[in-house]
């Protein structure tokens, strides 16, 4: 029992080892630049090795996309609007430090070569911010007629176009001031000012755990 | 001298035949896949002629990100906010049957490849829009503490992940629908409410000169 925890452990290690190897790969050359053959390299594993745990290319950028609400989790509790707002904080902050969510944020742009239609990365981040706004809603911070998944999707959409945006003017450095400028502009259409006056910004929010 | 305007006019002809074929290319297979050859083959013409007019694949990208403004040219006079969501509208609309706004939408993801950091089209359609919004705030439709500049960034950013999403669901179909929700959002903080109820939205907006 003992050697099969052992050898489950190291195909953990494994695996995870292939997803930083592939984030790399893709994050420098793209879905359509990459191979098996160099994410395999970079991992110093054989081919063999890695078409054990991944089949193709395609698993191993879906496994970076799929996976990227597990990375951005924020080290303050919250809920609601505060909640909302640290997830999109703690993804623009961690996107520099983090190869697998850098890897994600340039994998979206060509998820239709590996991702199924109804699986795509926007609509599940959509999920999640509409999610947030709806406890925001129901705890009253959010206004009854506000229409959650109209504004889960804008602010999905506006993160998308700022990384872009900010990836090409300053290499992502000004992506967390980008975002907080979003929720400035939205918040009054969407939030009671009360609600609105208590929310926090700045980089201890972008912290993750 | 009759010559030599019948020599401009096939010149001007054979440029836009160029943008037309490399536009259908880029669309087909992003700035990555296509090649000087494909795109001469694609408009009848010899490599020789395409170099006449174009030098490389780089220069014919940039015409058709740069000129995309250009293109979309709505067909009510207006000014302000409803001429920002005119601009918005007619894109969104323009989008399903122009190849070379389709193919600049495409190539907006690429464009670090061909455009310089500070001449990229975010930067070009967020001036669009922000010289919108300062006649609209001159004009008393946008509030005076509003920051125009984040408000534009914000829409501009907001389309340009809107145009990612809509195209991997549905094809760019909802594409209107969600520039209107959009705006929706948007507006309440943004403008008084007199300017709010006299803005048109739909169809009839969307079209172009």
């Amino acid at each position: 029992m003992a050697q099969r925890a052992v050898k489950q452990e190291r195909a953990v290690r494994t695996r995870e080892a292939l997803v930083q190897a592939a984030a790399e790969v893709f994050g420098e050359l793209g879905f359509a630049g990459a191979s098996v053959s160099k994410i395999a390299d970079r991992a110093g594993l054989t081919l063999g090795a890695m078409y054990f745990h991944f089949k193709s290319k395609e698993e191993l950028a879906r496994e970076i996309v799929v996976t990227q609400p597990a990375r951005v989790r924020p080290e303050h509790e919250s809920e609601g609007l505060q909640h909302a707002i640290d997830i999109t904080l703690t993804w623009a902050y961690g996107l520099a430090e983090d190869t697998v969510l850098y890897a994600g944020a340039r994998l979206v742009m060509e998820q239709e070569q590996f991702n199924a239609p109804e699986e795509n990365s926007h609509r599940q981040w959509t999920d999640i911010i509409a999610c947030d706004l709806r406890a925001a809603q129901a705890g009253r911070e959010v206004r009854r007629a506000v229409d959650v998944e109209a504004v889960a999707r804008l602010v999905v959409n506006a993160c998308t176009g700022a990384q872009m945006h900010s990836s090409i003017e300053s290499g992502r450095a000004d992506l967390p001031q980008r975002i907080e400028e979003m929720w400035r502009v939205v918040l009054p259409s969407v939030a009671v000012p009360s609600a609105v006056a208590r929310l926090e910004f700045g980089q201890s929010r972008g912290r993750r755990v």
